[in-house]
């Protein structure tokens, strides 16, 4: 019985999500079952849910957010933001606990940290709760050093050229 | 018409490749053709080589490489390696040309640069052939300043913590 690693993508570079993607698409090659939960991103059309849909039943994507926090018309209270946060916890601890999944990503888990619409002991909480053999990715910038301490493998996404920065738009395929 | 980007993924943490696949994905997601050419890994089995038949016909995935150079039972003279590559090369530029595929990946193409397997002009000439709308995405660390100078987006894997010097071995899934 082999000991699932902690994961961290964090950093302002592009690409920590993407990896998580990645990583399940290697993961479900072995046929692993991956449940990915998104903190932030909500119901608007990304392809990663298209993605998702060609490789069920054994990849399952959670869109728990509504959407980013106070940009990009945002124009709900921080408190339904929050709300919805606490449910996204409770559906991460159930799908961890549900021990079907060889691989559980939380996708923007750090950055919800940060921008205080889940506390760090949420996260920490969930951490332990890890079952034995479960991988587990947390994804987002600002990772907390209490969480880097817990991980077994970190990167930090490292943004060298941007190209939002040259005026280039979010392109479809790419950004989302 | 939109302009495709040219995309680096390098630096020493993990979560290139695996980026790469991630970004395929997504572009997948987008009913976009996609084709991942990888100049390192060979024959031997790994999970994307897996995953790349659940997402067929649109995500071709072309093992162009003979195993990682000098290491992991490597017994290959250089020379071989390095002709592998020019084949690898020229699929490359069948592949570009094409036209076929909104999005092409040229798994660890850097780090071929790198350990001499190729030239930096190769990889030049190579970028420059790129059909406008076409997203080009070069992995591998070691990146070339010149490749990065060409390039729209590019994010530095930093290794923050590896779990290889923990002593904990590669895990399928995750590593391979």
């Amino acid at each position: 019985m082999k000991k699932g690693l902690i994961i961290v993508y964090t950093g302002s570079g592009k690409g920590k999500t993407t990896a998580a993607l990645g990583l399940a698409l290697r993961s479900l090659g072995h046929n692993h079952n991956v449940c990915m939960v998104q903190f932030i991103k909500g119901s608007w059309h990304y392809g990663e849910m298209t993605s998702a849909n060609l490789l069920k039943p054994r990849f399952e994507l959670i869109a728990g957010g509504r959407g980013f926090v106070g940009i990009i018309d945002d124009n709900k209270p921080v408190v339904e933001h929050k709300q919805i946060a606490q449910q996204t916890i409770n559906i991460c601890k159930k799908k961890m606990l549900s021990k079907k999944y060889n691989t559980i990503i939380l996708d923007e888990i750090n950055y919800a940290v940060n921008i205080n619409l889940i506390k760090l002991d949420d996260v920490i909480d969930i951490i332990k709760l890890k079952p034995f053999e479960q991988n587990l990715v947390l994804t987002g910038n600002y990772a907390r050093s209490e969480i880097i301490e817990l991980a077994d493998l970190v990167t930090e996404m490292k943004e060298i050229k941007h190209p939002f920065k040259k005026g280039i738009k979010a392109k479809e395929g790419i950004d989302f």
